[in-house]
């Protein structure tokens, strides 16, 4: 394959291969965030996201707004563990002309979404570059009881999300509330078998919670909740940056979940075997295979 | 004073005053890593170092030795705490062209480090980008008992470096040895007042450590060791790259080290008192102010 060609998944994959941990590194590369042994009754997560001037966000894009979003996107990923937030570390690299007036923003941005959410922003990087690039490192904890990956998705199953979909691209990415109060909701509460955050679009993040789980899936198209900020269904399906949790209960936790009237959560499909496929069932009752168009870096 | 005059100290000094951290931070912004709370005998440490191609390597570095220089950064960073290294995470932005080739290199440089120095790497970012961009974040522990703050040290300690200073850049700084061992061998047999890493040159991080600790130094000309590599002395004093640590012992643990003959150490000064700032002895004798020239990213 030539190197052009290569899949997101493919180099993932690539890099999984040559790593081999020890024994107190519970799960590594492969869920939104890393789980590390650390006391009696706690794992300790930890998440890094990179983002990119011209990728994740314009030159025009306020600074304020990218301080925001840099530390949202990790909270997504501690969220969709069944994990807390704690602490928080900053690598920015960027323009020495703007430094100052960005840095001011940025952080404004920033540190209102960690004292919100508690988070201790203990240090980091700071760099000259021609393109603003910046790394949030993000260290949680989950009780161990509570902890939920994305590979527990069982037969049966019912998967929920969240929230609506599709759109964010057009200004809620910059904006959206990470969903750690919904997420201790839910594993306070429910016997959450998977979850993740939907950041590369429905149908990408669910092949890989199917991929994790070794599963298949059926949405209905119905079901699916379209955000007003998309143009059509299909921006709700395989478009990225919701960030809303994708997840799957037992069909008596599902019951008891709708039937507790919280309405922030809506189920979406129920998990299949594996050799079924990821399928979604149109309004006029048709199936059709879901194929995996989200967002891809590479 | 104008954006683009800001100077890097400054920038670092409006961050940390805009944070609130709670009492589980013992230390946050300001020294080479974080240092968290984290059991009864032992302290969490965390940093991050970013990387950008065309400030920290070349286009045409090999792949390989950006990963091991990521690496390697940010354990002489764990090294300057006294620490030891135990989990990384590496966010990676690269052009899509590249990326296979890339990564084949770049893990190929960083996983031989990271399996001589047994540091598990449980996850990071994948992201496309015109330029190369490298954040590793890197997670250690240190004995409460060994810790050592630049912020430590007290006037009459010798002052000292683990080896030979200047010219890295011509090649060095792509394959230098963390000073882990030397750190271990430091804290577990000496009382290490104050240690950072000499990653911006020798006048700079002297510079640095003084300011943490509220003190003055002294270092002579002809006791400061220079690389071959280095073209003239000021390159020694200036360059940045060098990764050597600079300690301070109390003078009877100097004499003590000096005395045991192990040659990786070098005494070149002593702490003096603050109000006689930074002096350079010259070989004739001469005293003269020691301005921090090293290598500032703004």
């Amino acid at each position: 394959m030539p190197s052009g060609k290569v899949s997101e998944l493919d180099l993932i994959q690539r890099i999984s291969r040559k790593i081999k941990n020890d024994s107190s590194v519970i799960r590594g590369i492969g869920d939104d965030t890393a789980v590390l042994e650390y006391s009696r009754d706690k794992y300790q997560l930890w998440t890094a996201d990179m983002l990119i001037e011209g990728v994740d966000f314009t030159s025009g894009t306020p600074a304020k707004d990218i301080g925001y979003k840099a530390l949202a996107c990790s909270l997504s990923d501690i969220a969709a563990m069944g994990g807390i937030p704690r602490y928080g570390l900053v690598s920015l690299g960027i323009p020495k002309a703007k430094a100052r007036a960005f840095i001011d923003g940025f952080y404004s941005g920033l540190l209102k979404l960690a004292r919100r959410f508690r988070v201790n922003i203990v240090g980091g990087d700071l760099s000259h570059s021609d393109k603003i690039v910046v790394d949030v490192s993000l260290i949680g904890e989950a009780d161990k009881k509570k902890l939920v990956l994305r590979s527990g998705a069982k037969v049966n199953d019912i998967l929920l999300v969240s929230g609506e979909l599709g759109g964010s691209i057009y200004g809620r990415h910059l904006r959206f509330t990470p969903r750690l109060k919904e997420s201790a909701y839910l594993v306070n509460n429910y016997k959450v078998n998977a979850m993740l955050d939907i950041s590369d679009g429905l149908s990408l993040d669910l092949s890989r919670l199917c991929q994790g789980s070794g599963v298949g899936a059926v949405v209905y198209e119905e079901l699916i909740p379209v955000s007003k900020d998309a143009k059509d269904f299909s921006e709700a399906l395989d478009m990225g940056e919701d960030f809303e949790l994708l997840f799957s209960l037992p069909l008596n936790e599902a019951r008891r979940l709708i039937k507790s009237g919280n309405k922030g959560f809506k189920a979406i499909g129920e998990i299949r075997p594996r050799q079924e496929g990821i399928k979604i069932i149109s309004r006029n009752c048709k199936a059709r295979e879901l194929a995996a168009k989200g967002y891809q870096h590479f």
